[in-house]
């Protein structure tokens, strides 16, 4: 960790914006490494191996070069506190190399991500594990409950319909909405759509903590 | 891959032990990178980073001296059609760098696993986000229902319910077990246990195909 800091607040930043740059690259080639073992065998491991490392060594040699023109996705904040405070969701932090990361296209009353998923989250070949699209589906719930409850809420039940498979390497949508507020209770709901079907479903109750008195 | 052999299946391998040892290192090390772009910030990145890469480069450097005395948990096999074949599976895999990975350590009536989740799987501080406890117990509530179920199944519904949150950072105990069957469906329930106390509880069904007439 960075040491403390004595600027005021507005005057420090957490990290440089190439440090936060190289974090992510960091993350994006721990993906292609993790994707790439699971497709790789024998003689072809060192060579490929050999290309990830060089990779990161040169990203190392000059991490500035690697920050021109780019911006981070997922730089570090400072808390309520002061701390630093990175992005480690992982489902969605660019700087989290098991998030695939799922990206946000819309919010409001309907929230909409895209993902595609690569070889390292397979179950069935071809296809996403079933654990995984609990994951995603989890995560656009939870969204779409925090954009559209003040109280902050926690997930109680969710129950996940699998219709048919999500499948690996293209583009799937992930959908989620609130379907009903009742007092400290949230209900929400989604879908895993590809190609136009619906491939998983998923409902859930969220709640948020009686108030202190 | 690996080139098409022509020696008879008995006598080909698919991959080496030590290029087996060596995958599953490289996975370790992006497991560890992974828990590390989360926790490094600043300065601190380009050291962080180094030091991993010099342990993949050293690794590189004499592939053979890492596997003395080791064996991969999941070295390639071949499938039925004479295929090598990876154990991608991103919960329990060694080779798989999302996985955490989760140990089976008791099969039979009852499936029981362990496994200590770094900070890549954090959700809320310091606990695991809750898409992942349904990883963990899709995962093994499936291996419950493959030992006990002879026909294939797949998995129909899968409903968590969160009690408390799962800690990162030590062990815990993750059970399932088969509660009833009735013709080609499958019940089955499990929980997440840490510290003796129930964190998470889910229930699924699973479905076997029609056999073809």
């Amino acid at each position: 960790m960075a040491e403390a800091s004595t600027a005021p607040p507005d005057q420090r930043v957490p990290e440089s914006i190439q440090h936060s740059v190289l974090a992510e690259f960091a993350a994006g080639v721990c993906r292609d490494i993790a994707g790439g073992l699971l497709s790789t065998t024998g003689d072809d491991l060192v060579p490929f191996l050999e290309r990830e490392v060089g990779r990161l060594r040169q990203a190392l040699e000059d991490p500035f070069a690697l920050g021109e023109g780019s911006e981070p996705r997922h730089p570090p904040v400072f808390d309520r506190r002061g701390r630093i405070a990175v992005a480690t969701n992982p489902v969605v932090s660019h700087r989290n190399a098991i998030a695939p990361p799922m990206k946000l296209v819309r919010s409001g009353d309907e929230c909409e991500f895209t993902v595609e998923l690569p070889l390292q989250y397979q179950g069935p070949p071809s296809k996403l594990h079933g654990g995984y699209s609990a994951v995603l589906l989890d995560e656009a719930l939870w969204k779409a409950v925090r954009v559209n409850v003040s109280a902050i809420s926690f997930t109680r039940e969710l129950t996940i319909g699998y219709e048919r498979p999500v499948p690996l390497f293209e583009p799937v949508t992930v959908l989620a909405r609130v379907t009903e507020v009742d007092g400290r209770k949230t209900f929400a709901e989604g879908e895993i759509l590809a190609g136009g079907e619906v491939c998983s479903r998923a409902h859930g109750l969220w709640i948020s903590p009686r108030p202190r008195e």
